[in-house]
């Protein structure tokens, strides 16, 4: 059954529920009205998935609609921000109404999750394109930027590295764990938010450590020794590591590196910080690790545990490679 | 020459000059730091252009970098905001500079005309897609929404109609003033603010007049009697509509009434407040034209000027055509 965009917008893209009080106008008029709290600043990020590009093509279309907003959480929990609103452009070769159910699905539960809302978007044929805006809130004067880390300042890292590239480079299917860290990943929300009294920078990891960590040091030209043996891997990343029998000591090394879509969060903290932050983290159901130190000097020097220098073979994900 | 994902966004997106005050974060961390003026609310909208969908292949790139921003201020003006922010995200093929420079000649064209400033978005590489979401402000309870329209209203709409629908009708291509419409479309931003004190209700008429207008009724359960030849028609349309010979009358009265891509205003207003609201907008340089009147019936009935009625031949247009 086919049906016109009027009647989708109002099967499958009408948010559930009463909705939010700071939504003085949402899906339906022009544009959405709405209300930021006081002494609040407002965090604004847009994320695209491309089929073939940030997700396979076989991906389960709840997945692609949770990934979706996913990932635009995770911009907004890099930034130590709660979120609140969210608008979505579906553009799809046809109304394939399975396929929109099962999107919706996807979206609409990872977004009750954190009480956001859908205010917006628009629907368009075309080749499968997903972009979602998420707006969040920070009390003025408390956003975490890129910028902000200083020498001597640990580098953490929540959660697991390395999960999803490990489902990529396995061609995982379906209920495979690894997989579902590569279609369901975390936004780290909770832990964003938690930091903004401890932590000096932050960025996501959505390239890759390496590349990210990259970005950070960039904005204030700094550099940083990592621990690469200490990076966190998770039960599964281990478990399909010893599956796939010796050898992948390098592989895993690289994974943990360089994979990106994790979406864990990197940030840095003063070591006197550190004992106050794991207190309050030990509340939040997400893993910190410290895995280096930030230096004076610009790069990243990667260290075994035996004090050898270790050199990646990949950096990080970069959607146009350089060519020239 | 290829260059990198950070390469295109330095080169091409990149805001120029110095910014506005209320950025304080824009391109270049994990999401953009906002502050909404005190008092005001904020007004967001996201629309997707696909080629071939939204614009003909053709389409000068400097033409689709400014009317993706342009169909979003136009959703902006029918609120009765003014515009300040906005991201974009474009999927494209390949990184082609010469098209990247045109498209973002065009987009920031526009911007800086509204000192819109560009905060942040996504560059991925796919079938061409591009979204654009704006953000503006009202002063508290000023914005005007499609619900409002009493019995009695005047039926008013800005600029002129059926310019855009019949350069794609007539094949126009390139300078043709009446493809400079289809292209370069007017977001109705200075009409949009002086409304706010006049309006009862207003919407922006990017699917046809008609289909506009029913969306405005339906939101208050209303209908309206329009008159059919007092549509506004651009000088530009009628030398056209003369050079293509007799008996396209009820080809204009068409376009006027259901063509897309016009991107003027339609909106209701009390016939006492008509003298005031003609007199404040009589220094924008943006004509109004009462059609119609606002009557407690449902549906839109036409009329000719001898009084006879009219049936229009398409009501407007649908990205998903009902084919059940």
């Amino acid at each position: 059954m086919a049906a016109s965009e009027f009647e989708i917008i109002r099967r499958f893209f009408t948010p559930p529920g009463p909705g939010r009080n700071d939504v003085l106008a949402g899906v339906g008029d022009d544009a959405a009205l709405l209300a930021v709290p006081p002494d609040s600043e407002l965090v604004v990020c847009m994320d695209t998935l491309v089929a073939g590009v940030h997700f396979p093509k076989e991906t389960a279309p709840a997945a692609i609609g949770y990934k979706a907003l996913a990932v635009n959480l995770s911009d907004l929990a890099a930034m130590g921000a709660e979120p609140a609103w969210t608008t979505l452009s579906v553009t799809l070769p046809d109304n394939d109404m399975d396929w929109l159910e099962q999107f919706s699905r996807g979206f609409f539960g990872l977004a009750s999750r954190y009480n956001v809302q859908l205010v917006g978007g628009d629907i368009t044929r075309g080749p499968l394109n997903i972009t979602v805006q998420a707006h969040g809130f920070v009390p003025a004067g408390q956003a975490l930027y890129r910028q902000g880390a200083r020498p001597g300042d640990l580098v953490c890292v929540t959660g697991s590295l390395g999960d999803a590239g490990l489902a990529l480079h396995l061609g995982l299917t379906g209920e495979a764990p690894l997989r579902k860290r590569l279609d369901y990943p975390q936004p780290r929300i909770e832990a964003g938010i938690a930091l903004r009294q401890y932590a000096s920078a932050m960025i996501d990891i959505s390239d890759g450590l390496l590349a990210d960590l990259d970005h950070l040091l960039e904005a204030d030209g700094l550099g940083a020794l990592l621990r690469v043996d200490e990076l966190p891997r998770s039960a599964d990343f281990l478990s399909a590591l010893d599956a796939a029998g010796p050898g992948c000591e390098s592989l895993a090394r690289d994974l943990t590196l360089s994979a990106g879509d994790d979406y864990e969060l990197c940030f840095c903290i003063p070591e006197l910080q550190r004992v106050a932050m794991e207190e309050t983290l030990a509340s939040i159901p997400c893993a910190v690790t410290a895995v280096g130190v930030i230096e004076e000097e610009p790069g990243i020097r990667c260290y075994r545990k035996d004090g050898s220098t270790y050199t990646p073979s990949t950096t990080g994900y970069q959607h146009f490679n350089r060519t020239d």
